[in-house]
């Protein structure tokens, strides 16, 4: 709603992929790479989830334009095992490392019939789902791990420590639509605590602590010294630590609080890590059957009795598949904030702004 | 407290191990199943998850006896790719498959690096920390996806459907604690929300729907054909869907609703599937700086200031590793309650009680 009101334009997908991907090759990365990371920004804008799209490209350009992020990566895979491999992203875009590390998961998991490969020395990657979107599309299941910087205290700690880390699995059905679970170990988004601390608003138990370590439902208290909490408390915390141990420890990349953040970390690289595993869906039984299952299961689900307040039964992923559609069809909005600052950075670089471009 | 009012004996853990094989020999398991049942059993009771432990064996004993679990499965490991196998556990007791197929998982990945191991045909498996308990214990990381009977909805549903399916991670550290998480998808206990209803008290908002589907903190509403919610809202729902698809679907076990309560459905097998993964620690590095490397995020984690009310940070598993060094030192608590069904037990299998045992 409030979203609606402020859209200053609607754009293609494809346009706003060449434009995004325009501005990062102004920026100096080559033609593969820019276009890579502009359609793992769009993908989130197609999906609905806008946190994780074209509104991160100023603090991505400010990154590689500080030198902060390798331009030209040699991003060494190595084969480490029969179904593991170990990617050195050598400080690449998170999404040009991302897509080339899952690449090799799907090459081992189609040639092997499972593949595990783990990242080091990477990037912030947008929305985790791109990873193992890419799996389903080739036909497979996939699982993402990551860890990121500091923003979450470990159970029992009052400052931020573990990162918001999205999980991310995807596992494709036949007719019925695929499953694509992509959660953030958080609750709260940053942005809606600043909305609450305006208005005046509480926050609900259970997701905050102040500066003292004492939970709190005052956004005042959160932004003055607090932190968030994980999502589903202990457990939450838990996973946030697998996250680390995971994505960071195993890998080879920064953990336990030294990844670091991409909108305030500016003296070093990130040094994310990921893993991801992919599985042949077929391992088990012949793929008809397998998706024939899946779609059983999903039939099934749908059909049972609802709770007070819904019209229907989702499958993970299925709301954002449908915005998809929408968007891929109508185009993207883009609020008036995200518009504006995109045609400044193509003012900046001498290229064509993107409101040129829509009336072309 | 209430716990420690109602304790009857305190057994050594190797004399109840051997009572309760012997209970299982005289249902008719032959020695070794028998031990690994009880092992499993006694292990959760170390460990401090009593819920998972010996309480168990009544309901346990009433399957075989009535014929619901094979005593002599044959249980078929067939290795299905280079770093996967199918476990097909032929309707053996859980913990019986569920040793079986992690031995196989440890061996796959022992020997190439990676190892995966779907299950069918499998039982009620106790706790999930046993079965990764057992990869850390030959050095490798490990993780447990299972499925189980019904118990809470789909998001936006609200009659039980997906199982309360513990999800379980093991990664092994070098001085520090190794991390074991073990974390059911609900929150509540049944127990207790029988207690609180005859307390007259309100369990905490958000975990419990009524039987028109209706949010409620009321535990009559709850227990009068209402239904549990997962942890953690939408995100705890989504993880409930993947342990149905990763246990069930995938492995060719029970799924969707249809696998088999342990405690109410006596007219079939339950058909559980569960899903297990190991991993060597030292694909990407040494083992010792793997380990060494664990043990920094540890130490990190420990020393982060603290929240209210907390005296000490605590890795996920540490709380029980701790119960399980007392344990194994002083002896296992048994309530009065499974002291006496324990023994009734005995007695109608006509060997000698615990009692005497302890005396002895």
């Amino acid at each position: 709603m409030s979203e609606q009101a402020s859209v200053a334009a609607v754009v293609e997908a494809g346009m706003l992929r060449r434009f995004v991907g325009d501005l990062f090759v102004a920026a100096g990365l080559p033609e593969e790479g820019a276009m890579q990371v502009a359609a793992c920004l769009v993908r989130a804008n197609l999906r609905g989830v806008d946190t994780h799209g074209v509104f991160r490209v100023p603090t991505y350009l400010k990154r590689i334009r500080q030198g902060l992020n390798n331009r030209h990566p040699n991003i060494v895979v190595s084969q480490v095992a029969h179904a593991a491999s170990q990617v050195d992203g050598d400080n690449g875009m998170g999404a040009v490392v991302g897509t080339r590390a899952m690449a090799e998961a799907i090459r081992l998991a189609c040639e092997t019939g499972t593949g595990v490969v783990a990242i080091k020395h990477s990037n912030h990657y947008g929305m985790a789902a791109y990873y193992v979107l890419q799996a389903l599309e080739a036909g497979l299941i996939g699982m993402a791990f990551t860890n990121a910087s500091p923003a979450s205290p470990p159970w029992g700690g009052r400052k931020p420590f573990f990162g918001t880390s999205p999980l991310a699995f995807a596992v494709p059905a036949g007719e019925q639509p695929p499953f694509v679970l992509d959660m953030a170990m958080s609750v709260l988004a940053r942005g809606n605590v600043y909305v609450a601390a305006q208005r005046g608003e509480m926050i609900p138990p259970g997701l905050a602590l102040d500066s003292s370590g004492r939970p709190t439902t005052d956004p005042r208290a959160l932004i003055d010294g607090g932190t968030m909490l994980p999502f589903g408390g202990v457990k939450g915390a838990g996973l946030s630590m697998l996250m680390d141990i995971l994505g960071g420890v195993f890998s080879g990349a920064s953990f336990g609080g030294e990844v670091g953040n991409p909108h305030a970390t500016f003296d070093r690289p990130q040094n994310v890590g990921h893993l991801f595993i992919c599985l042949r869906p077929d391992l088990y039984m012949p793929l008809d059957t397998f998706k024939a299952r899946m779609d059983e299961l999903i039939v099934r689900m749908k059909a049972q009795p609802r709770a007070e307040g819904f019209d229907e039964i989702l499958v993970p992923g299925e709301r954002e598949a449908r915005r998809e559609r929408e968007r891929r069809a109508s185009g993207i909005p883009l609020t008036a904030d995200v518009f504006d600052k995109l045609n400044q950075e193509a003012g900046a670089s001498g290229i064509a702004p993107i409101e040129a471009r829509r009336a072309a």
